[in-house]
C-alpha cells in the first residue's frame, strides 16, 4: 500500500468508525433522540457494526486498522513498524473528524441536552451544575465523546481495557491464520464486528470499553475544544488509561501470537 | 440487465423493502400489535433486515439498489445515468405499494388505533385531536409512513440525512472493492443490513433516517391518499428534506468514492 | 435425496425448528424462566436462530423445508410434486415431537404457571379463570404453542399470513439465482435466518407469524392432549387461518417466481 | 494437531469464552456497571459472541472444541478417544483462568456488590444475609460464576440440559456435512455462534444453559476458592447436573449423527 492510501483509508475508515459509535452513544444520551434509553445492547451493537462498516469501507485502501493497539499489534506480528507512525496519524486525525460530524448530526439534541433546566437544574442552576459537572470531571456529555469508569481505579480501570484489547487485537491476528492464505474480506470485517460486540456486552460494564487509544482520545480533543455551552470538564486525568491499555493490551497480543500461534 | 428486469426487480425488491420497513414501524407503534413497545433496537434490526431481505430477493433480478440515492451514487461511480430514470420509477412505485401492503397486514391495528379514544382523546376529543395533529404535522399514524424529525432544524436535519446517506453510499460502493471482481452476492446483503443497522442506531436519533428518498416519499404519498379516519396531515413541508438529504448524500458519496478509492 | 433422508430430515429438522421456537415463547412468557418478558426481540431472534439451527442440521440430509409452505412453492417452481406428501409427513411429525420436547424442558415452568394463583386468579378461581380461558379460546399457555391474532378479524388476520408467506417463500426461492449454482450451503441458513427475524420484527404483530402451517397446528395438537392441568382450549376455530394462510402464501411466492424470476 | 498444539489452544480458547461468558453475566449483574440490568438478549448474544470469539481465536490451534461435551460427541463420531483426555486438561483450566479473568476485569464491582448494604441487607444484616445466601446454595454472585436452576428439579432440570446439549453438539458434528469438505472456517464460527444464541433465548430459561461441563465446573471452582466477602456457597449439590447433562447430550448427539447422519 501507497503512504498516502495508508493516510486516506485510515482518515476516511476512523472517521465512519467515530461516527458511527460516538453517534450511537448520542443517540441512546439525548432525550430528544428516537433511541432515547435503547439501552447497552444498543451500544454494543452500534459499536461493533460502526467497526464493520468502517472497515468495510477502508479495508481495500490502507487495510483497516483504524485503532492503535491493532496497528502494535500487527506491528510486532510482523516485526515491522515502518508504516506505524503514519497509521496513528490518519487514526487521531479521523478520529477527530468523526467525533465533529457526530457534534453536526446531533447538533440541536446537543444544545437542547445542555440548556435543558431537567438536566442542568432549576432556574439559576446551570452554572453551579457546569462547575459540579467540571469537579466530577465526567458527565453524560462528555460520554458520548469519551469513556469513563464506573468505579474509578486506576490498577482495575487500566487492568480491564488490557485485557479487553487482548482479545480484541489477538482475535484480528489470528485472521491470518483461519483464511488459509485467501483473504477474508467481508468476512473479515463481519466476524470483527462481532467479536467487538462481544467485548462491548461483556467487558464493557467497568470503563466503557475504549480498546482504541484513539476512539477515547481524539472524541476528547474535540469535546475540549468544541464551543458547547455547560460542558463540563474533559476529565484529563483520566485520559491516560484509555490511551496506555489498549497499547498495553495490542502489544501483549502481539506477544502471544508470537509464542502460541506463530 | 434488461429494462424489464430492472423494473420488475426494484418494483418487487422496494416493495418488499417498504412492507417489511413500514411493518416493523406499525409493529412498535400500535398497542394491538405482538411487538407494541419493542424500542429503538427493534426498528434498527428491522429495516436492516428488511434491506437484506428485498436484497436478496431482487439482486438477482435488478441489482437491488432499492433507493435512488444508491442509483445516483453509482451512476456517478461509472459515469453512467442511462438507467437512472428507469430505476427511479420502478422504485417509487414499488414504494407505494409497500405502504399499501403495510395497510392491509396491520388493517385493525390502523383503525383500532386511530378511534382509540386513549390515543386520540376522551370522548368528543376526536376530530379536536385530528385537527391539532394535522396542525403539528405529524403523529404516530405518519410515523408508520414517513420520517420526520425529533427537533425540527432545517439545515441540521438536512445535514443528518446527508451524513447518514454518505455512509449508506459509500459502503455499497466499496463493495465492488472487497469482493476482488468475485461478486458479493448473498454476503453483500448480509453486510449492506448491518450498515443500515449501524447507521439506524448511530444516526437514525435526529431525524429517523430516510436515507432513501422514495422509503420516505412513497409511503407519504400513500398515507395522504388512503382513506383513515383522524389520520392528521402528511406534513408536505418537511417532505422535500428526506429527498433532498439523500440525493445529496449519494452525490457525495460517489464524488468521493472517486477522488480516494477509484 | 432417498425417501428415508427426506423423513429422517425433516422430522429431526422440524423437531428442533419447534423445539427452539416453541422454547422461546416459552422462555419468555413464564415468571420462573430467566428469559421473563425478554421482549419481542428475543422472539423474533430466537424464532429466527431456530430456523437457522434446523436448517442447519438436516440441510445437507433433506434439503432443510421444515414448512409446507416452502415445499408447496419448491413444488410449483420445479413442477415436481412428487415427494410432497413425504415432506409433509415429515414436517408434521417433526413438530409434534418438537412441542413435546418443549414441555419436557420447561416442566416445571408449565406446572407453576397454571397452577399459580397469581396466574389464573385468587383462591377458588382456578376452575372460574379456567372457564374463562376456554371461552376465551386463547391464552397464556396456547401462546407457547400455537399462534393467535391481537385482533380476530378473518380476513386481516389470513392476508397477513399470506403476505408473510409470501415474502419468506420468495426469499427461500431465489436463494437458487444468487448462488451461481455453487450451493448456499451454511450461508443460506444464515440468511434465512435473518429473513425470518426480518418477518418477525415487521409482520408478526398481527398474528404472531405462524408462515408455516406445521409450525401452528403440530404443537396445537399437542396441546390439545397434553395433560395440563387448567391449560384451557385450543382455539380450533382460529386454526385454520395459520395452516391455509402459508399454504396459499407459498404457492402465491411460487407463482410470483415463476412470472418474474424464471 | 500436535498435543502442544491442542492443549494451549484450549486452554487459550476456553479461557477466552469464560472471560467473555462470565463477563456478560458480571456486566449486567451489577449496579456499577455500565450493562445493568441490559436483559436476556443481552446475555444470549453476550455467550454466543463468546463463543464465536473463543472459536476464532482457537479454531486454527487446536480445533476450538472448548466444551467437554464437543470433544465427546467428535469422539463417538470419528471412534477415536486418544485425545479427549489432552482436550479436557485443557478446558478445565482454561475455563478457571477465564472466571479468575472475569474477576481481575470487574474487581471493584464485585466488592461495591458484595459490600453493597442495599444487596446484602440493612446494617449489621450482613453476616445473616450471608449465612442465608449459603443457605440457599446459590446468589447473584455465584451466578456471575456458574450455573443455577429457576426450579430445583433433579431430572427436569437434567432432561433441559441433555436436551439443548444434544442440539449444540448435533449442530456442529453436522458442520462436516454442511462444508463439503472445503473446511468451514470462520463461516462456521459464526455459525455456531448463533447456534449459542438460540440455545441461550430458546433452552436458557429453566437452568441457565450450561451445555459445557467446564463452563460450569471451572468458575464454581475459582468461587470456592477465591477470597470474596459475603460470596455465599458455591451450591456443590446442584454441580453434577451441568456436568452429566451436557455430557449425557454430547454422547447422544454423537449417536443420533451416526443413526441418522453418517
Amino acid at each position: 500500500m501507497s503512504s498516502s492510501d495508508i493516510f486516506i483509508g485510515e482518515v476516511i475508515g476512523t472517521a465512519v468508525l467515530i461516527l458511527l459509535g460516538g453517534g450511537v452513544c448520542a443517540a441512546v444520551t439525548f432525550k430528544k433522540s428516537k433511541a432515547f434509553e435503547a439501552g447497552w445492547v444498543a451500544i454494543a451493537l452500534g459499536w461493533g457494526f460502526a467497526v464493520m462498516t468502517a472497515a468495510y469501507i477502508s479495508g481495500p485502501v490502507s487495510g483497516a486498522h483504524l485503532n492503535p493497539a491493532v496497528t502494535v499489534g500487527i506491528a510486532i506480528k510482523d516485526d515491522d513498524w515502518s508504516d506505524v507512525p503514519l497509521y496513528f496519524l490518519g487514526q487521531i486525525l479521523g478520529a477527530m473528524i468523526g467525533a465533529v460530524l457526530v457534534w453536526i448530526a446531533y447538533y440541536g439534541q446537543f444544545l437542547a441536552h445542555l440548556t435543558d433546566r431537567e438536566v442542568v437544574g432549576g432556574p439559576g442552576a446551570q452554572d453551579l451544575k457546569a462547575v459540579e459537572a467540571q469537579e466530577k470531571g465526567a458527565g453524560p456529555v462528555l460520554g458520548v465523546f469519551s469513556t469513563g469508569p464506573e468505579i474509578r481505579n486506576t490498577w482495575q480501570n487500566l487492568a480491564t481495557e488490557i485485557i479487553a484489547t487482548i482479545v480484541l487485537v489477538l482475535a484480528i491476528l489470528t485472521q491470518g491464520l483461519s483464511d488459509n492464505g485467501k483473504g477474508l474480506g467481508v468476512i473479515g470485517a463481519l466476524i470483527t464486528a462481532f467479536v467487538v460486540v462481544s467485548i462491548g456486552l461483556s467487558l464493557g460494564g467497568p470503563t466503557g470499553y475504549a480498546i482504541n487509544p484513539v476512539r477515547d482520545l481524539g472524541p476528547r480533543i474535540v469535546h475540549a475544544l468544541l464551543p458547547l455551552p455547560n460542558k463540563g470538564g474533559s476529565d484529563w486525568s483520566y485520559a491516560w488509561i484509555p490511551v496506555a491499555g489498549p497499547l498495553i493490551g495490542g502489544a501483549i497480543a502481539g506477544g502471544i501470537y508470537q509464542l502460541a500461534f506463530a
